[in-house]
């Protein structure tokens, strides 16, 4: 497919050229191994100002390596994980939490935007006190900003949810591999959209936004959540010894704003996206375009169009029934407004 | 410390120049994300040629990755892997082999010099099976080439390992954090170190000679020793969603002979260290050099002189008895001879 | 609550006469530990005997190691297991099932009636092929039988089952903790009722029909799906020293149709209690009563009267809507006409 | 073999009249499964008072499902277990510990009699300390007593080493498969043996001393330590459902001191064959006998001679080189005077 017609995902874009630089920059000298460089401890530090809390940070190379670490680390294996029933880490990751907690259960919740509700997630709290020790231990919850339909939880949602955990001393994990995506809709400070709302640990993305391969788990607060995380991690080879060369990413990527500026574009392409898609009569837009992703409901034969004229995106079933073909369009910080004008052109030539 | 003077590891360096080139090279366009690109081609292309045999790859960013995923596709949870006793996979990687595998034991063997015998691993062996299934199941070989001491295995010495081994129905892993370095010592071919004397699986490292982040587990031979280990990749974190950017790495690295040039460089600084050291009286080299570390007992002032000069080592406990203190030296690609040139004089200086 | 009045679950039972006697006419002599004993081998013959072909058996003492070590010899940690959302190995095992397998996934398919279709599971499979990697493996089917709603596949509906999964080369499990209550309601052969359609492994149940503490992990036809069951069992802590304690118990319940016997007893019994709520007005029975569990719909006040009189039982949700309250009530091989008989007889009193 | 001439172990042996006619008095009414039984309350009330302090207690049927549960309820999978280096939950349980703990090493350490000092304990946390995140990270203790080679630690020792473990906050777990038999040459009360002296966590075993399977997890004061142990029992398959034929087994074990009464006799048949040994010349008893194990190093022809003659032992490769072959042999509770004097007698003969 041409290169800018490509909207399968925003993991197929190059890396921001800021974030190269400082992978080019970080390349001299003999340093310490294993994060103990100073890359690695000028980003503790920039994350403690962004967030206004104490973190600690470690940064690994995967966003599944970021949740499914951060989930270990929070539930047992006789445990469970209150999460949306088609979140990422329950079809996307091969097993990766039900491995790196050892056996842990994800207790999928049913959402229609993706977004949980405090009353599902009491009543399956509820159901699992009943059953005792047959039933997995209510555990965490983990909640996906941006969601898996591109929507966004705003602070006070979050903030509900976070109590009914809370109320039963369940930690709350954020999968923030659109983070970025999400804060730049909420217009929020990094802090509200996470800790100040109960967010006890984040694992942040950059590499869907801008990055080589850079994500960061972060522990919010003081350091007892985090406490081992470092073997964790080396125990299941996350450990880079050349940690500069993570570090160094995620300082370019937090500095001078760019990965909300990376955010923002992919953000306002999603939104043009969806304007002229709404503007075809045929067309329905599945879901709120909160961040990047757009969901959108049109005619087998225009979707078939699409594809024979060489654009990329997946055809992406949905629980309710929908006119024709659902399908997911992603935008990221490489899509320009072209690229967007050239699909919305063809989708309405298509419908002829 | 000062810059040429840290011989602590060689994964305190930066990357070649050519390998950064090469990410560099390969931050442009849209591509499939999750090793669909054709980066990722070319590498499986070139490593059968390499090896000159079809071989099935994976890339991943770390040396404690390819080994645990090696081991795990190799030894079932009630499964043993013999090695030898202070084998990385023992004692650095924070039991990363016994969590991937699910429970499976390292079954260390002794061996003065990290070569263990063929004699010791039938014995072993033969232990086992007498006790039936209280004691895991014998499941792989795992060696280590270079050596934890330094030395190299010649391919005799791993043919006949092999050979107990799958006598036994055991396939071999060989752990290959610094094969360039042993086949750079050997002098012989890709094949011969490997597949053509009983390796079935090799994790091939290149971080620690100049890449920033890429090791590749390499099976040999037909696919069917390889079967879903994209999956188990996957689920260990281990699947990048950029993987060109690991896979240009190596493909630099195996271009050109870097890997065999960058490998005979810090071969030759170690070689120049031990001639060095062994001119001191007083100064007992402690194994063979036959790679990029150097093991010496140096009298405790000494080896306080030396550190209080700002050169960067390990004081490393041998199981033997020594005069005075045994350090590890290691050498890398970036190591010059002047940088060993000054390490030597001020051991010899100290010695007065 | 009055012993005769327990209908909460058939586990709630003393074990048969003949099983004790078995038990401690097992209780003399030295003889080999681990398995290694006349009883043990006997049972191996019997139910080579009674499933008309070569079988390999592992006592164990639990269902849910019975089912959770059975899965972990189909699934691997990348695995999934498709099965009726609401089995026992979803809901009711703590998660052992994810913790043997070391990670793999139960895949729940929708049944109102507990019996999974071919048609949910081989769309199921097309959905994970779909995902390649980012998705587990399809790995395993798992059927129970009876159901956790008291119902029973018939063989032609299992062979469907398992003919979709051999399609796709999964083997088929049948978590048989009733699988005697099955029978009896079948009336065909065990073979009929197991491999001849398909089931390659059978985790068959004897505590709740009359043990003390013994279930068998059963696999037909060659030894090969079994190899290495032994270590994890072992592994597992579920081989017992005293192995013969174990297998007496099952020698004795197969013996002289005991385990029919018991079964068609608890059948009965539900038949009775079912037809009797029948008649009932305003009680609604919610399930065919195919082997010994009742679910059945009543008023709010009529449970409570039933509760306060001592009876019991579970209020036990269930998915659709109903009139009052559901409940489950379970018969076993030591209930009695007059047992049920009095249940009714203060239902039908209760609606006055 | 003769009956009589069973030495091979103390699990060849059938139950005491006493455990078995409590099993059989057990078989009555329906009771609550899962634990909720009378048995099982009586348990922790009796296991309360024999060893006066407050426990929790969790029977399971076999001494690898105690220590294995025990250890991972002690040990993260990123967590190393110091241990005698032959120790059982190293060489005899296939894995076990690795598995249940999802990864956490055996540390084992050297020791001529089983009884490891506290010297080597505090060296090998050391060298852990000295390695960072990759070394496991040193998480528990665990003693065998009676040790594998039939020797007992006394109190003092026991505290001491338990004062290195806690003085790096390691949790002290004590393998008791054979505590009776240590309890009984000791002479101290339980808490003496135990808690008082540093022991959090107890496998208590019955089945080699008189029971049919059946062992104890028993933890120490008040019941934070054994949080959530109870799932971790679940998921591991080892929570039975007819609990009362597990508990009235233990109950019947420590009525009367059977336990005692039992272990005093294994002990006194030891001590006799011992002595019966001690005063053939060419026989070298290897270990002080202090419980019910004799290790002994015979000339070969004896040996031989005495396997023809039907004495069952096993031929048991020590350490040290002896004067022709080590063999070990058990008594047990069932061992009569007359066994033990016919072995002498045929070892004698042989000697001719």
């Amino acid at each position: 497919m041409g290169l800018s017609r490509n909207f399968t995902s925003d993991n197929v874009t190059p890396a921001s050229a800021a974030i190269m630089a400082a992978v080019a920059a970080a390349n001299q000298d003999r340093v310490p191994s294993y994060g103990g460089d100073a890359y690695t401890a000028r980003l503790q530090a920039m994350l403690g100002d962004l967030f206004e809390t104490p973190v600690t940070v470690f940064p690994v190379a995967t966003g599944t390596a970021a949740n499914a670490l951060a989930l270990a680390q929070l539930a047992p294996p006789y445990g469970g994980v209150y999460c949306y029933e088609s979140a990422h880490i329950v079809t996307d990751e091969c097993g990766a939490p039900e491995f790196f907690t050892g056996g842990a259960k994800m207790l999928g919740l049913p959402a229609s935007d993706g977004k949980i509700t405090p009353a599902a997630l009491a009543a399956a709290i509820a159901t699992a006190k009943d059953m005792g020790v047959h039933h997995v231990k209510p555990a965490a919850l983990s909640l996906t900003q941006a969601t898996e339909w591109g929507t966004v939880y705003d602070p006070d949602e979050i903030g509900a949810l976070a109590a009914v955990a809370k109320a039963h001393e369940l930690p709350v994990h954020m999968d923030g591999a659109r983070f970025a995506n999400a804060l730049a809709h909420l217009g929020c400070s990094p802090a509200t959209a996470t800790w100040r709302n109960g967010i006890d640990v984040l694992s942040l993305g950059a590499t869907k936004n801008g990055a080589l391969c850079a994500e960061a788990v972060v522990f919010f607060g003081d350091a007892s959540r985090a406490v081992d995380f470092g073997r964790r991690r080396k125990q299941g080879g996350h450990l880079w010894s050349k940690m500069r060369f993570l570090s160094a990413q995620l300082l370019a990527y937090f500095a001078d704003d760019l990965w909300l500026a990376n955010a923002r574009q992919a953000n306002a392409m999603a939104a043009q996206l969806g304007a002229g898609l709404r503007a075809l009569p045929g067309a329905q837009v599945l879901q709120s375009i909160d961040a990047n992703e757009v969901f959108v409901a049109l005619p087998e034969a225009v979707v078939l169009h699409l594809e024979r004229a060489g654009f990329g995106f997946y055809r992406w079933p949905v629980p309710a029934p929908v006119d024709g073909v659902s399908i997911r369009l992603v935008t990221s910080y490489a899509t320009t407004s072209d690229d967007v004008a050239a699909f919305v052109a063809a989708a309405a030539h298509s419908f002829g």
